[in-house]
């Protein structure tokens, strides 16, 4: 939990209440998760017990809530009318007063986050209302951070960084997987971490050709690869940062490999600045590799939105028409992938600025050797 | 990812296809998650990319993937018929090919895991399709736990009872809730923990009052309850262990607090047997509860199924009547809450066997003082 203050809040509000206006909803309805905290600083977790806040065009609020939720919500200073569900009694009954006399046609949600069951509560307390996936436009009023929200960003990076140095240290040929992984679950915890992004991802040798891989017990050998995605959360913000380095001095070839992806790496960085569209960023590497003797070797986009979600709009490829402005987060993560061999990828976590990017990753990317 | 013997495949895959069948569906759809993993081994991580495991009722198998993760899917040696799709191309035509031909007009989905997205991918896949909430039948196929699982959950519970009693160890009066939690955590990364059940609760004195509360600059005071609930995972199998103590000697009214809510959860732990409702394990629990001098601080159930989920069937509450068999694990935490004043809960995991019931968690009970 966040304890957001009235400006804020207000703020915030305010964005979602136009965004659902400009999208012809007549309410949004924000299930626990990245948009709900936004909104009202609360971190809940739903499972199975439904927690849904509504708010309409003109900027009603209503909030149905597991009924022991209910002093954690209140601390929030979140102005909403509230009603609380036991769970002896279920959600049904809590979820129609909630929507009673709020006269909704059309509903958004946010489609990547809202389950099935959430909403056919919802469809069981409004009779024939229109479910639209609205998480694009919900999530949009995130789409600029504020400086609270970089600053949070830029530790949740320090302890992620600190603590790829302090792993890459200690790594020596004949390791696995697994322990590099235990190794920087410890330094990551240790630094300071409260949370994860995600479940790390290390991957060495040929493993690193599957780029959601997870960490087993492959043994680092001489000149093998050996990749790191991973990030720490601070506040719920998350890094996104990935390095690939080499156990041993690698051969010519995988030499090769890595400059091609971390020269994309660097076209894409430089790349980005207001006013370009996503989907041009991701052409700008696309471009690069394709024209490299590796683009048979490219199999993903080039990144993603980043903040309280690890990935969220926009999404750094074709398609993504999404102008860039300044306070957007955006990871550039080219990678290439030869199966059975290797993978390399290179990941930055890069904020759009009045006057071009600023990588908010510093770790280095040069070809490294380790062990 | 896990990979499963070939018999343990065929056995979860025969039960999904008698659970579907015997719930009228013509076929289910399984998203990432604990069915997922319980089905195939595979731990995918979907966000923004659907990726749909579909089983019919006849047993036909069709898997829609991004294409990335097809080399991780085939290490799992599930076998289906595999709709890869690009981020270039998106996942329409890959969701259309997979489903084409099943003739499918009740489709059920995990209603606690399926996003609305990806519901509506299949709707638009399959034109007309109804689709049934059947989270209830398809996690039913997991209810009871087989060796490998109960396993993996023992591994679970030592690795989380082993940092706590480190963590109690350290606590001292002037201590902050963040302060615990971070120490906890570095206990469990150190001690061998890969990954959390969910994110530590660590809430101190009125703190404690908020059942899913979070951590924050509180400092312990002498009296002050301490409340722990928290639990490591091991091949995404979870433990979920809830122990309060109290920083320094509590007074007498808090005593008795405490000592209500053991008695509770020794009620309901000696209560759990083959051939008993899970309603009727909370019946005995909330009859205490309601009976002592404490009745209106109760808020929540007696518990609920634990396994590749931290909550899921049977939920051990009014209304649940799910038959207990042996092999099923649930929790038993009853607690006891005064808003601005305290909470005490007390939650273990307990293995219904054929002779009655084993608490996986053992850690003690006892009123603790700690500091």
């Amino acid at each position: 939990m966040m304890t957001l203050d009235r400006e804020t809040l207000d703020r915030r509000l305010a964005a979602l209440v136009a965004a659902t206006a400009k999208a012809g909803l007549d309410a949004a309805a924000i299930v626990p998760g990245s948009n709900f905290q936004y909104l009202t600083g609360g971190r809940f977790a739903a499972m199975e017990r439904p927690t849904i806040l509504i708010v309409t065009a003109s900027g009603e609020r209503r909030a149905v809530l597991p009924a022991f939720e209910v002093m954690t919500w209140e601390k929030l200073g979140f102005a909403a009318e509230v009603f609380p569900w036991k769970d002896s009694e279920g959600y049904d009954r809590a979820t129609a007063a909630a929507v009673a006399g709020l006269s909704v046609k059309r509903l958004g949600v946010e489609g990547q986050r809202m389950r099935v069951f959430e909403e056919m509560a919802l469809l069981k307390a409004i009779p024939g209302v229109a479910i639209v996936d609205a998480h694009k436009a919900i999530s949009s009023i995130r789409l600029r951070k504020d400086r609270h929200e970089i600053r949070s960003m830029r530790e949740a990076i320090a302890l992620s960084e600190a603590a790829l140095e302090k792993t890459l240290q200690e790594i020596r040929i004949g390791v696995t997987e697994r322990e590099v992984e235990s190794e920087l679950l410890r330094n990551l915890y240790a630094g300071g971490a409260r949370e994860m992004a995600f479940s790390p991802i290390v991957l060495g040798g040929a493993q690193a050709a599957e780029p959601h891989g997870h960490a087993g017990g492959y043994r680092m050998r001489r000149g093998d690869t050996l990749l790191f995605d991973f990030g720490a959360a601070h506040d719920g913000y998350n890094a996104d940062i990935t390095r690939t380095v080499f156990v041993g001095e690698p051969e010519d070839d995988a030499r090769a490999f890595y400059e091609t992806v971390r020269e994309a790496n660097l076209i894409g960085r430089d790349s980005v600045r207001p006013g370009m569209t996503a989907a041009a960023v991701d052409d700008a590497v696309q471009r690069y590799l394709e024209a490299s003797p590796f683009a048979a070797s490219i199999v993903h986009k080039t990144g993603h939105g980043l903040g309280l979600d690890v990935h969220e709009p926009p999404q750094v490829m074709r398609g993504d028409e999404t102008v860039l402005e300044p306070g957007m987060v955006i990871t550039i993560e080219p990678g290439l992938y030869v199966p059975r061999l290797r993978g390399v990828r290179i990941e930055d976590d890069v904020l759009v600025t009045e006057g071009g990017a600023e990588s908010l990753t510093r770790f280095p990317r040069e070809l490294r050797v380790v062990g």
